[in-house]
């Protein structure tokens, strides 16, 4: 957090507050009847239309750590994360509200850059900001958003509509975001004690960008809609791409197969992995953080598939009883885990 | 928190807890296709209705005290929070999300709880948990829910309506639960160093109920409906009478003359305030937590207003440029000040 001009927050107040970051808010989507200043958001939907509503709950020091992560990226990434589960339903973000614990050495100035950040990726992404609730925290930074989109009548994708034989495809590449995180967090390490510390990420600023600035995947959606592909299911990988394909599995009732040499990885990625010694297959099944759209669609939508730039087929649906598994280049098959990231498995202080 | 048998939350995940608690949740409501286990959830609403959309954070040693409130009437207080914001727009609560934030102190058990007392508000009120999200807290707990009402097309009453001449409504009694966290607070301050120590709180078992157990008036909603009232403006009383009378006049761009000896007291907070030796009027006009609604009508509605039960007027709106005043028992004109219960204000630690 930088150093320069800084006011306290008690200066303003809760409604100063939100008065003063919700000052020239202005409401662009159709849907939004009333926005910020009442006990309640007002909205109005089309009856030929569902609506979506996702959550997600950002706590400091567990999901962000401020010593490496700009208030203005985290901000964005909060809102995207939110997006990213809208478009992973097939629908739009239309609206969030923004919910934020703000302990006392935040200054308005910590708050406007976050929120700058918040406002940003909801005009990048035309979605409105609704409201919220501010409250003073004993302990670190809080963030809850929560967004609403629509979707068309029926034509929402849950994670339960897999068949056998469905291909099983992913948009992007997946484990760079994760080792932008590693890269990060030694950075962090070697940093400890030297002030003046310049990290040199030189090389690997598509890494950073993916761990600090990640986008949603309307674009994809975007596509699918155009080819005339509804997919039978589909989510997006926050949790790493094992753990996201057990979800559909299981959901659906089916085991897949997917295989090694068709996970799409980044030369950054590979290089990182390397340089860490890590296991790079491992880092992009599990790493998490992509907001990449995993999903599953029927066979004789191959050619169309194959059509799309930055989608790659990895697999297939197969029946429940012959498990979820990973082929690797040699021929071997790996029973898929879910190692994904468990922030309730982590040691905890309270 | 009580310490029966207790087991560590680290036994069953994120995914595991969230499929526990949410074990046997059925949606009642037509409005809502899908809930819990999906990217989002999905709901629809008819085209002649409006949506309303309301959040609340919850944070520990800021919102509650876990010395003295047990966890389910702090699940039920959460849930109800937020149901009675949907009310005080005219609108009925149809769906919530949750979201937690737990530190490593909790157990299964404790969460059990918590969600029970949420799950009771929802059955008690016809609502659907719809989803949320979970997560490790290095911060105590962190309760953040959102609620989604709705309410026919047009007729959603906001803070902005008060006409000049318009009286002045709220219902219940003003102060109690405020007078109830004194007690508690006091108990607490008695029984340290006394693990054996049993509070008693007999003949202020009211003001208890308030503060641990409050009530959203959907009565009132009800029986405004029956009467044929429309309320010029409206809004549930949680921040105390004075800031939201504020609220009210500043949005509608009018002033307003309320008598002290009109404000509803009951004898229990009367009782308690002469006990601690507390001013009754301030701590019913500033307390807060009251969760009463507070609303405005036209005078052609007096009658009306006079028939119904729980409802008393205590003043009128008048133009802006006469200010927001009290009019005490002997004739004096007080400036009405926000003095309510502001988080952002306190001294917290970080």
């Amino acid at each position: 957090m930088s150093d320069e001009k800084q006011t306290e927050i008690s200066t303003l107040g809760e409604f100063g507050l939100i008065e003063h970051i919700t000052e020239g808010l202005e409401n662009i989507n159709n849907s939004t009847v009333y926005s910020v200043g009442d006990d309640a958001a007002i909205l109005h939907y089309p009856s030929d239309h569902e609506i979506l509503v996702t959550t997600d709950l950002l706590l400091e020091n567990i999901h962000f750590d401020l010593t490496y992560v700009p208030l203005k990226h985290l901000g964005y990434k909060s809102a995207i994360v939110n997006f990213s589960d809208i478009y992973a339903m097939n629908g739009t973000p239309r609206q969030i509200t923004v919910s934020l614990g703000i302990s006392s050495r935040f200054t308005i100035e910590h708050i406007e850059q976050l929120y700058a950040g918040i406002r940003l990726a909801c005009e990048e992404y035309n979605v409105d900001i609704i409201g919220g609730d501010t409250s003073a925290s004993r302990q670190g930074l809080v963030i809850s958003i929560t967004c609403i989109g629509e979707v068309p009548l029926g034509k929402a994708v849950r994670r339960n509509g897999a068949n056998e034989t469905d291909l099983i495809c992913v948009s992007g590449d997946l484990g760079a975001a994760y080792m932008g995180l590693q890269l990060l967090e030694r950075e962090k390490e070697v940093s400890k004690g030297q002030p003046d510390f310049v990290p040199d990420f030189a090389g690997k600023e598509y890494l950073i960008e993916r761990q600090l600035k990640p986008e949603a995947r309307r674009d994809i959606i975007a596509e699918l809609a155009e080819q005339g592909i509804i997919p039978t299911a589909m989510m997006d990988i926050s949790d790493g791409l094992s753990s996201e394909l057990l979800h559909i599995c299981k959901q659906s009732e089916k085991g897949c197969r997917i295989y090694e040499d068709r996970i799409p990885i980044d030369y950054q990625t590979a290089i990182m992995a390397e340089e860490l010694n890590m296991n790079l297959v491992t880092a992009a099944m599990n790493g998490g953080e992509d907001y990449e759209l995993l999903f599953t669609v029927p066979l004789t939508d191959h050619e169309k598939i194959e059509k799309m730039k930055g989608v790659k087929v990895i697999g297939y649906i197969c029946k429940a009883e012959l498990g979820c598994a990973m082929i690797t280049r040699d021929g071997t098959e790996i029973s898929l885990k879910a190692q994904g990231w468990n922030p309730l498995a982590n040691k905890e202080n309270d």
